[in-house]
């Protein structure tokens, strides 16, 4: 089976937006504030969800979306805690219900309720809600809530430890994935997030995180920023540095999508990382919606390049599927249980 | 003939950084500021370039090093104004001592006298000292002052614009390239360099930058960041922007070193971006200084990947000699008049 790791509701219901808009007005005049979250109908999931990702699952042939909020909407700058809180909310319980409506095709992961300068620790709640009641095999994790300002530890700082406790005892992984920006040196897709993945890799080169949380797994998303286009620059850092070779340091821990949105970047990838450490993903419907003119086929149809990749068939499964059933244990064992 | 155009002087006499260590005491401490520039002896600057720069020049086969002070010794972001311009100077008349000794083997691109939240149109001044005055070529502009903090404007703000109409009055052009980086969040050479030459990338795509300036040149070092290996999602994002193809936006304006140090990550960079748009650079001595295990060379001994490039002969000259002539035209008509 094809599983793509990287999948956000890009394409959630008019109403969702309204009551972000209606939060984000509130925060200026409270009567304009949302009493709840918006009230949607199955039918309104399922025409989104239709006429997008699962019409391009089917068209691009892949099985199931490992899914979440769309990631530049999670807008953790955005408000205070509670509202960064209730708007998580609303956004895992959608994700939720697609799940439920499509269990075969979809499976949830969370957003988290961050804030600038609030304790992560406050988020373990929220991921154990959508672990263990939403039934989520994982979550993203935002690692400058502040939306381009970089004003929070690295990742590698021991203020993250209590979140990663819990990552760890609940057995999941998390994207490091951050949202919008509002810096205007930083474009949000073409600069804010490829730069958050590099910064993370090499957060974690520097740190000792994995000696600390050997069973600790992320998924650096978008081919892994940077980094493998300069892993003789990495390789070369963490001797420098006098860290043990990326191998051991770091790469039984961190894995790299495949969202890098043409073949000569994905040749590259599978070139330099290891097979184990590379998930098939698209992020669609996402960040580059348009087709290549110099193939007709959409950028993010990631799968062809995966297709085209001069290596064994073994390793395609891998990319497929092995690995993401490796890295997303929650999700192995649902499989099992379907006899898939 | 082998041209380098990315090499700094990371290995200057300790006095002049004994001058800088005293500059920053001063801060806290008048009394212990620097009266003037270290007094450096050529035999100093003869020792610390015969045994690093020109020794790696001869044994790598490079014959010409467009050589700048040290990036990330910069500091932009250290004290005001007037110290960064003191230093500045210094920097820029060593460099110049260098050229002076090695007049064969080294040609001077400057520093700037940049700080937070200074115009920069008060480097105008050192610019034009630099070109007019010591006979540099080029200069490094940093994007980010601040040192990871980057609460400057982007690159295409009009407030930038007196400067570039001094670039283009001297016909020099510009290497994007930040210092040290003094947020916890990004190691200098492995996230923030990087991260930096993305982000002004991007930055060029929205903008409208060469319409305004159709001469202004820009290299941006290390392979050009995260861009040719996303050049896929650079082209969609362009193509989404509703920005014009990115070889008629900004190729005729933007161009690559080789600082990639790696085979595949040199391969990828001359499969996707145009001969005419890559310099040959090695950054040495710079940011990583060992010796790759997996080939036995220096990481930083970028000749070899280009040497084992499978491209034409001329395709070669260009990368070595040809584009870093037409980028840096004071430097051909230096060349021509030695008859090169």
């Amino acid at each position: 089976m094809i599983i793509d790791c990287h999948g956000h509701y890009t394409t959630a219901p008019a109403a969702h937006q309204r009551f972000r808009d209606a939060q984000i007005a509130g925060l200026r005049d409270p009567a304009a504030a949302p009493k709840a979250a918006a009230r949607i109908s199955d039918d309104e999931i399922r025409e989104t969800i239709e006429a997008n990702q699962l019409r391009l699952q089917k068209e691009r042939g892949a099985d199931l979306t490992i899914f979440s909020p769309r990631a530049s909407a999670m807008g953790h700058h955005v408000g205070d805690e509670a509202l960064s809180s209730a708007w998580t909310r609303a956004n895992n319980d959608l994700i939720r219900r697609v799940v439920d409506l499509y269990p075969k095709s979809f499976v949830g992961v969370c957003q988290l309720p961050q804030s600038p300068g609030v304790p992560i620790a406050h988020s373990i709640h929220e991921l154990e809600r959508s672990v263990r009641e939403l039934g989520f095999v994982g979550c993203n994790l935002n690692p400058d809530p502040s939306g381009g300002h970089w004003n929070s530890p690295p990742l590698t700082d021991r203020s993250w430890y209590p979140f990663y406790e819990k990552m760890v005892e609940l057995d999941v992984p998390a994207m490091v994935h951050v949202s919008a920006s509002c810096n205007p040196n930083f474009h949000a897709t073409g600069a804010h997030y490829i730069n958050a993945d590099t910064t993370a890799f090499m957060q974690f080169i520097e740190g000792d995180l994995f000696h600390d949380f050997p069973a600790l797994r992320f998924i650096i998303p978008h081919g892994g920023g940077a980094v493998p286009y300069h892993w003789g620059r990495y390789r070369g850092l963490a001797d420098m540095l006098k860290r043990p070779p990326l191998a051991d340091h770091v790469m039984d821990n961190v894995f790299f999508d495949t969202c890098v949105y043409h073949q000569p970047g994905i040749d590259l990838l599978v070139r330099v990382i290891d097979n184990k450490n590379i998930l098939f993903g698209s992020e669609m419907v996402g960040a580059v919606r348009g087709i290549d003119p110099t193939t007709g086929f959409h950028f993010d149809d990631t799968k062809r390049y995966v297709d085209a990749l001069d290596i064994s068939a073994a390793d395609k499964r891998n990319i497929f599927e092995a690995n993401a059933r490796r890295v997303f244990p929650r999700l192995d064992r649902m499989l099992a249980e379907r006899g898939l």
